[in-house]
């Protein structure tokens, strides 16, 4: 069965985004910040962080728990560490105020860090980290969330799908950009697969009565598992200490106890690293990193982390959207009984 | 087969790790600090990294690749970035020395990095990780290796094993010690199962033509896998990047090229991050994380990083050591023509 698609140019995903927000209570900054982050995912075929999420958005605002008119503050904790009181607002917003305080800082003195404290982080980790990585520097973010996923030889769950964002800065050339869930399968690739009636991997989690199962409702009323066993529980352990305690802010579990449990994103933190490799190692190391790329490259079969993304971000023309979905934004924008007034 | 053993005390353990290396060349300071690494290793049942490494240590300074009378140059960069060059020496004496300035540094700052460039490390990574953790830090580490890993999707070899180390502080406990090579198993782990006849999980590795096998025998002619498919794969191309480049150092290809292919370790980088909750999240996390703690060894089945070695650590009496590698070892220290002279 082919899902009915309908072109939108990546402006008009932008201003039906925009739009749509600012019906809803967003202010232009906050509004602007959140299009931005949901057109770059649809221009880079990352559709489970494009359009798809504004529905969500749009159920925070709506419920009041998040704040569409948020202006975070940030303190300098030290010279390299910033804290990032996120002001119940969603994520862009976050990172517009805190990246480039960390950036500056990080240039200054090699390594800086940001907490980020009451955000609602709703999208993928790679548009905070690439910008780090425009500006010569390594960049490394966690995020927890609710508690889906159950650690390895567990049928519990205590770990939220737990995502982390790495990347590394190369002259004139796209970063290399790792942004994966470390549970086995992102929550909203498992939403789209049970939207769209798909299987997903024997592996990807746990029904309601703990069995293995490829159905992905099954797993959304269940429990997600880590990706790679006891080594992959390791890393969504140590997401969820750096994303949780390290920043002052929840585990998912209790990121649980204080949220409304609607359909938008839930309230907690991220932590934010940048880090520059010219300062560390003492030299420059574009043309070294090049040859080891090629030589990767070069490897039948192997693919270097965010280079499909950048590819299909080269085609400037109008992306396939899922015409469900437009015409539930649509809905969402012009039915104005729903719009929560300031 | 039972293998067979002899029950040696950690100071027995000790004393035969400090006499083998004297006897071949290694000064008292750095003697010591290997013996250390290898008998807390066997303390807590780390046995591949135990005095199973000492005919390694051997060779690499038989060879003369490794100086066992390194003393390693600290050079503070930033206030929070030193490098640290091992001289050539084994990484135990190169801890020694950049972690007391590495931690003062994370205490003031919330942050702090040493780049460890030269260094033949030889060893697992919770040592120095948990040092830090010990000081209410966050550890964080990694070292590449020998190109023994193929990337995923791929069968050509890049990556080294490529462990990394992670420990989270506990106040009056043992700290949370998550330490992984990315690799599928360890090097060190393939090894003991070849040498005692053990056949390992399909997909630990391919054979020399390409092919998944069990034969750990095979497996080391041939190739490893990264763990858990693609997504472990782009943490060993994180671990890759940090070990090398970050620090100024070789890619594990390029460590290849300087090596002399002897059974001992190749000299490379490692890098060390030290990160201060306290101040990023500006509070004390102790309780909280203690109840996720508690959380987490309640979910039956599933077992904290680091906790079965902190249980063996418990044990004061004898360890039961392979007996034909005592033999081993005690022909390397008697064995006076092999002497290498300073």
């Amino acid at each position: 069965m082919a899902t009915s698609t309908i072109d939108l140019s990546l402006a008009d995903i932008y201003d039906l985004a925009k739009t749509t927000l600012l019906k809803h209570g967003a202010n232009e900054e906050n509004s602007e910040a959140i299009a931005n982050t949901v057109t770059t995912a649809e221009r880079d075929g990352s559709i489970s962080h494009g359009l798809f999420r504004i529905p969500g958005y749009i159920t925070g605002l709506k419920s009041k728990k998040v704040d569409g008119t948020a202006k975070p503050e940030i303190e300098q904790v030290t010279p390299i560490i910033f804290r990032c009181d996120a002001k119940s607002g969603y994520a862009p917003i976050a990172h517009q105020y805190s990246l480039p305080p960390l950036i500056d800082a990080a240039k200054n003195f090699g390594l800086a860090a940001v907490a980020i404290q009451h955000s609602y982080h709703f999208a993928a980790l790679w548009p905070e980290v690439e910008k780090i990585a425009e500006a010569g520097l390594v960049g490394l973010t966690t995020v927890s969330y609710l508690p889906w996923v159950a650690p390895s030889g567990g049928t519990t769950p205590i770990f939220g799908t737990n995502p982390m964002g790495f990347a590394w800065p190369r002259a004139g050339k796209n970063p290399i950009v790792i942004d994966m869930a470390t549970a086995s399968m992102a929550m909203g690739e498992v939403m789209i697969a049970a939207r769209d009636g798909h299987e997903v991997p024997l592996g990807t989690g746990l029904s309601a009565s703990g069995e293995l199962t490829t159905d992905a409702a099954e797993i959304i009323k269940g429990v997600l598992l880590p990706f790679g066993g006891h080594k992959g529980s390791a890393i969504a352990l140590m997401v969820e200490l750096l994303s949780g305690p390290m920043v002052g802010e929840t585990f998912s579990y209790e990121t649980q106890k204080g949220d409304n449990a609607n359909e938008g994103p839930a309230r907690g933190g991220q932590f934010i690293l940048a880090m520059s490799p010219d300062i560390l190692s003492g030299k420059n190391s574009n043309d070294q990193t090049d040859r080891f790329f090629e030589r990767y490259d070069a490897i039948e079969g192997a693919r270097l982390p965010g280079a499909r993304r950048h590819k299909n971000r080269e085609d400037k023309g109008p992306r396939a959207v899922n015409a469900a979905l437009i015409e539930t934004i649509k809905q969402l924008r012009d039915n104005s009984e729903e719009v929560i007034v300031e």
